[in-house]
């Protein structure tokens, strides 16, 4: 690979501090570990290492900025393949263009995408490309994909997870039940959780018959259980796949993109809450009340976005949506256009009911509520744009919206 | 601020995919925010700005690696100042020799480390200097230093944390009282979590009295109860100064070298337990008792690092303390030279018990556990360093532990 420009920057954190040991974050060596994947090396790659993470971009652009684009991508996969160097994990690039043949070959169809290969399957990574979040991801996918349950500790961990999708099979031990179990979590690894447990008293707890398995939507209380037992690969995963799309779902890092690109018809209802903040807290527990009265309605899905989970888009989603982001938010977003209408809390004690909030989405399922509706407004606001007060603007603008409701 | 080279590069995270509107993570885009703090402009600069952040830096070095990494931290800054532009933080440089006298004026002490002034306070981060840790703690900073508790909700959300030093007051509305509490909070920003209520019901159901505060060490049941009342200031500052080391704290990015520089006699203990892994979650449950029973140890801190939080050090940390940090681990570590012991955790179905783990923790508060013993086989440990299987590894390091109980 080359990095001329790249060798010479370094990487981009900073140990502020390095009196003490014990704490040292990498800088980039320098040396290229991300292998230029062709004709010749790829069947190489693929049986040399555990994995083999191949970025499928387009030719090298002839325009310096996206050049400089490019060339970060490849100084993260760097510094990722340095953090990762004793994993035997391999990270090679392949070019649309010149390299066609291995791309079709290897079976990689969105450019611009991470593809992840471990034994005979592929994992698409479709999330901030950061080394942190690159990393974090990776380690993940070398782990086993079936965590066991052994105790009643363990159970209390398992029972404590509540934003990821997650299933866990009662199997007599590692049979062929289990094995079909452990297949069809290969394919989902590691975006959906899967357990198993060999235990007696922890299936009872979770009122599991033998070779059954639950399935937990997240946030949901109640499990659903998969039909039929014992259960084959294919009842499992055909399962998961149509189950896949939760009522309420947390926006995360890894899959990000992913999660945005899936939305219904157009637009998302987006709900912005920090955890951490009892107002954020309240929202939040709001809208599970609201997911669990409405699991079964398919055309709903609300994406939960934490704003601490991601400080850099924070003052971006503030501007684009005209938002005071200190708060909590509902409202919906054309996804083509970042368009938005959100939902009047302008009042701080004033949080909408459980029912008050299933009323709203009902207005924006059947279309009462849109994002078209203040488009007049839109070009007034533009113009005061530049002059703005986000926070005044943004209550300003929640309060044009109570028109919809008149 | 001088950028040559920076402007070149862009930034370092990309969007894989921006077919669709909303997650636009930013790019820098050249402009220069960050200002030349000098004896001219510090004061128009402290008078400007809501915040002015200042890093407090070395003379620019001659050596060209060393001019690298100063280089990222002026380009971490600058993308910081950029997103939040709107926001009304001031960044800027300050120069340890260049501007002595300014620097001496400010009160700076710890080259290498940001210090930001709101209002007449100082606040100092010393953590991980990356973007998105240092967006995310001004945000925090910005925020209002005291949360207030409203309803029975909000109360649910303030006793869901667990993490982090809170307290909590009862007053009877923004008095006197109150306002000496707020004081009080202001210097603490945002590394302790301050919160009000005016609600009787709240306060009952916290078994707080008028004017009464509440202080909860991080992971404890129990608060306790701040002696006297009403409270001045001084009384709360001075109570929380006392009890601000925790029998079990938790690393986190935003001050991760302030806890790491504050160990026990040149040693820490330190528990790695990812809690979202049934084991990890285990670990930190046991902790948690052995915390809760040793709270009045002033000798006992133990340091507790959910490896999902610092993906780029997770492969450091398995090489430098030879350990498989896929499982929970336990060990002493001596910050001076990171030489460290791990407990014997190696089958995975035994976890030590609270009353084992306090006794191992006796052991090495007693020192009969220490970092020293294994140093002959360290020679012979990094003979093998290049042909190392770090997991294998780990295992055998684990085994030889066990000479210690002898």
């Amino acid at each position: 690979m080359r990095l001329s420009l790249l060798c010479t920057l370094g990487i981009y954190f900073i140990v502020l501090c390095a009196a003490e040991e014990g704490l040292e974050f990498p800088n980039f060596d320098g040396r290229d570990r991300v292998l230029d994947i062709n004709e010749r090396s790829y069947k190489k790659a693929l049986r040399k290492f555990d994995l083999l993470c191949l970025f499928y971009h387009e030719p090298v652009p002839a325009n310096k900025g996206l050049q400089k684009r490019f060339q970060m991508t490849e100084l993260v996969l760097e510094l990722t393949a340095q953090v990762l160097e004793n994993k035997n994990i391999g990270f090679g690039m392949v070019d649309a263009q010149k390299d066609a043949k291995v791309a079709k070959k290897l079976g990689l169809e969105e450019v611009g995408s991470l593809y992840i290969f471990k034994d005979d399957r592929i994992i698409e990574f479709d999330g901030e490309l950061s080394a942190d979040t690159l990393v974090e991801f990776l380690l993940d996918v070398l782990e086993d994909p079936v965590e066991i349950i052994n105790n009643a500790m363990e159970l209390r961990a398992f029972e404590r997870i509540e934003e990821d999708i997650r299933l866990i099979g009662y199997f007599k031990g590692e049979d062929l039940y289990y094995k079909a179990f452990q297949e069809a979590s290969e394919r989902f690894q590691p975006y959906i959780k899967f357990f198993a447990t060999f235990d007696k008293s922890v299936a009872k707890h979770l009122s599991l018959k033998m070779n059954e398995v639950n399935f937990y939507e997240p946030f949901m209380e109640e499990p659903v259980v998969l039909p039929g037992r014992p259960l084959s690969e294919t009842d499992i995963v055909d399962f998961v796949n149509q189950h896949r799309r939760a009522t309420l779902r947390k926006l995360r890092a890894e899959n990000m993109f992913e999660t945005w690109e899936d939305d219904m018809d157009g637009i998302h209802i987006v709900a912005f809450a920090e955890e951490e903040d009892p107002d954020g807290y309240e929202l939040l527990e709001i809208l599970k009340d609201v997911a669990r009265d409405n699991t079964n309605n398919p055309d709903l899905s609300i994406v939960w976005i934490d704003p601490d989970d991601f400080p850099l888009l924070t003052t971006y989603w503030e501007k684009t949506f005209k938002l005071d982001l200190f708060r909590p938010q509902i409202g919906v977003v054309n996804v083509t256009d970042a368009d938005s209408v959100w939902l009047d809390m302008s009042n701080d004690e004033d949080l909408p009911t459980a029912e008050e909030l299933e009323d709203w989405i009902e207005d924006v399922l059947s279309g009462r509520v849109n994002t078209e509706d203040d488009d007049d407004d839109d070009l007034e606001d533009d113009r005061e744009d530049f002059e703005e007060d986000l926070t005044e603007y943004g209550d300003e603008n929640l309060d044009r919206d109570d028109d919809l409701y008149d």
